[in-house]
């Protein structure tokens, strides 16, 4: 792997690496997710991207899924986290007696998954998690505030395409349970959460083949179909059976939809075929979902879980949680040309000396920074007319020229590069002018 | 390792985990240290923590430090990065063609090395580095804007204490040289760099173990002890020796002040003693030290590199970069009581409800987020008296108490945790109150 002696620059497959103008678009919008989280109290944890294995692993019982970066550093075997949620249940296990209840946390981290390259996995990932943890119980309003926390960051990303898909597990459990099914719950779930791709015929054949009648197959089918504002669909299915966990699924999404009310709640929708694969849900599930890019298929979402830390701690600590996958959502809006405007330069003016003004070139730099303007002072040795031009190809806004003359009478000559108009100003009419033109 | 069947929940020691209270102060450390960054131009990368390990380890000739946690994951040998320094020599070789120069850009992200567990040492921590690559060149307004930069840094942290020593290897290297002890200069300077810890004495005698004269030996301490400030220093030693590397050095130094005087630079002394291990600088070396704390050591520091990435290129790309190890920063700070106030919470309000008022509640408390005030509803199943007395120990500022009686008259009591003051007011009043009440 070599050129001329040197080893070929290259990086791993499967890693996003942005170019820096587009760096600038995702860290606006990670900025954008925190602030979210920020804005509804939740504070931050910054756990390490690596753990004991045998922390990772305690769901799989030690087991290292072929997925998961693992390796041994001197005696200690060791795991990078492939979720943000374990690392969470370990934390909360180790610090219970002193966290403030319901903790509400937030982390943005990378996560590892060695999964199989190709486009649109990726093997290293931005996870954005918000989850509140309650101490013994957990009141209903945590849920609202996970569904409403997901619709206020899909606003603040100006996604809003995107809506809120809200159902409760409890709904599709309790029907499969009265209708006698309870030993098959989880590969119905496994069939009915397929329906959006297959469609409804294949979908009721599928259950068929598993030993469901016809009539309950439709029934299922027809019930995970349900989507729409929550008071008319949960007028429609309410009646539809009195087994207590379906009731119980009713009566939880009504007590939600009050209190999303009452938050101001946009953009979000009761749809029953909102499964989410994770068996440990138990209540609350929610996705989002673009309108237009059906294809899209989920682009965050959460849930309600019985009991966060059960591995670590016999504390009963259930919790609800809402989370992103930020790396996939941007390369998803990247590669549909929805990014917006890809910025070259973060800089609103090139300071371009003429002369011999290098001096005075840097102390107006510095002026203008103080007075909140980021500028550059194009210092390197290449002519006037090629700096000029760099300017314009990496489209700058202003490009402001300092000649000898300029530095004597205290005026500079400020070029509106898109307006191309030219005219000399002091500094502080300078600070003005690029101040005027921002829009 | 198991308590009643769990697995204890423990983290890999030698990694720092904050309280979330701790992490508000930490995130805001790094929000001012990437506002620097930002404001002076300097765009983002974000390159992945892992590498292949014959980029990561191409210095050593491939082979691993014991220190790189490195690993395989099918047939491929893979490092986690232990600094942001090669992965830039990789990013700017692999792109060294659309790039624009000089190319910009900063990088805050954790870096791995697996060194002995001890106090103040980290196995992961954050490095905060900005950059500035030239092609074929590069100005020495760079040096001065990266010197600018670590100065900037400090003050936005409110760390006034901390001074950037500034100096040039070429000083001391051309000094050596015109001595005629070229040949050792590598341990010279291995001995010098260790003045201030083992003394004047020490220091010379250790200098003629290795075969320098006395006199030889004095001076060379003598030069290295020589700080202050700029002008006082350059005029005392400028005279001592016309090496033509000597020469540069006092030059380069000059031309730097020059700069740093244009753009306003605080806080920075020419301290001839600041020799910095790595060999790979090559003019201008920079730290930042504390005046009242010594004992830390460097708190940051970077300097002028001539070739960033001749591993990967035959492109010539001159360098000179800052760099700070915020975990170690925090962690020095923290151990010191040195942080400042610790926030137990983020919310200004608390809001308790009193009687079957949960929906005004989360209304009260959505408008409150809409006019820029972070509040939390109370909705646990606790007594009032224990949220009250929560909402004390976590020292929330407001306490706002919403009863059936204020609901009905649309005021609601609001309570000044500090003042132990209370007045009912309507939400628009509220809204002011807080506001009224921010420092």
């Amino acid at each position: 792997m070599s050129n001329n002696g040197k080893i070929t620059p290259r990086k791993l497959s499967g890693f996003m690496e942005l170019a820096p103008s587009k760096q600038v678009i995702f860290n606006n919008m990670v900025d954008n997710i925190r602030k979210a989280f920020e804005d509804n109290c939740f504070l931050p944890l910054d756990t390490p991207v690596l753990e004991l294995s045998e922390i990772l692993l305690a769901k799989s019982g030690g087991e290292i899924d072929k997925e998961v970066y693992a390796f041994k550093k001197g005696d200690t075997d060791i795991c990078m986290r492939y979720d943000l949620t374990v690392p969470l249940a370990r934390y909360v296990a180790m610090n219970s007696e002193s966290l403030n209840y319901p903790f509400k946390r937030y982390q943005i981290g990378k996560v590892y998954r060695g999964e199989k390259a190709q486009r649109g996995r990726f093997r290293e990932f931005y996870q954005c998690d918000a989850d509140i943890i309650g101490n013994g119980e957990l009141s209903m309003v945590a849920d609202a505030e996970c569904v409403n926390l997901l619709c206020e960051i899909y606003d603040k990303l100006n996604l809003s395409d995107i809506v809120v898909h809200v159902s409760n597990r409890n709904i599709l459990f309790g029907m499969i349970e009265s209708l006698g099914y309870q030993d098959k719950a989880s590969e119905v779930l496994t069939i009915l959460d397929k329906l959006n791709k297959i469609g409804k015929e294949n979908t009721i054949s599928c259950l068929k083949d598993m030993g469901l009648k016809e009539k309950d197959s439709t029934l299922l089918v027809n019930l995970t179909s349900k989507s729409g504002i929550f008071e008319k669909v949960l007028s429609e299915i309410s009646t539809l059976s009195q087994n207590i966990t379906f009731v119980k699924g009713v009566n939880e999404l009504r007590e939600l939809n009050s209190y999303l009310l009452a938050m101001g709640a946009k953009n979000y929708i009761l749809d029953i075929g909102i499964i989410r694969g994770q068996n440990y849900y138990t209540g609350t599930v929610f996705e989002g979902h673009s309108k237009s890019h059906p294809e899209f298929g989920s682009v965050g979402g959460g849930g309600r879980y019985d009991n966060l830390a059960g591995y670590f701690t016999d504390k009963h600590l259930p919790g609800v949680g809402v989370s992103i996958g930020l790396t996939r959502l941007f390369d998803l809006l990247d590669s549909n040309d929805m990014l917006g405007q890809v910025p070259q330069t973060t800089a609103e003016a090139t300071i371009i000396p003429l002369g011999d003004t290098l001096t005075c070139c840097l102390q107006l730099g510095a002026y203008l920074k103080s007075q909140g303007i980021k500028s550059e002072v194009s210092y390197e040795n290449r002519s006037f007319k090629a700096k000029l031009k760099d300017a314009n190809r990496r489209e700058v806004p202003f490009v402001i020229i300092v000649g000898d003359e300029e530095v004597a009478n205290k005026k500079y000559m400020l070029k509106n590069m898109k307006a191309s108009t030219q005219e000399a100003f002091t500094q502080e009419e300078i600070v003005n002018e690029i101040k005027k033109s921002r829009s």
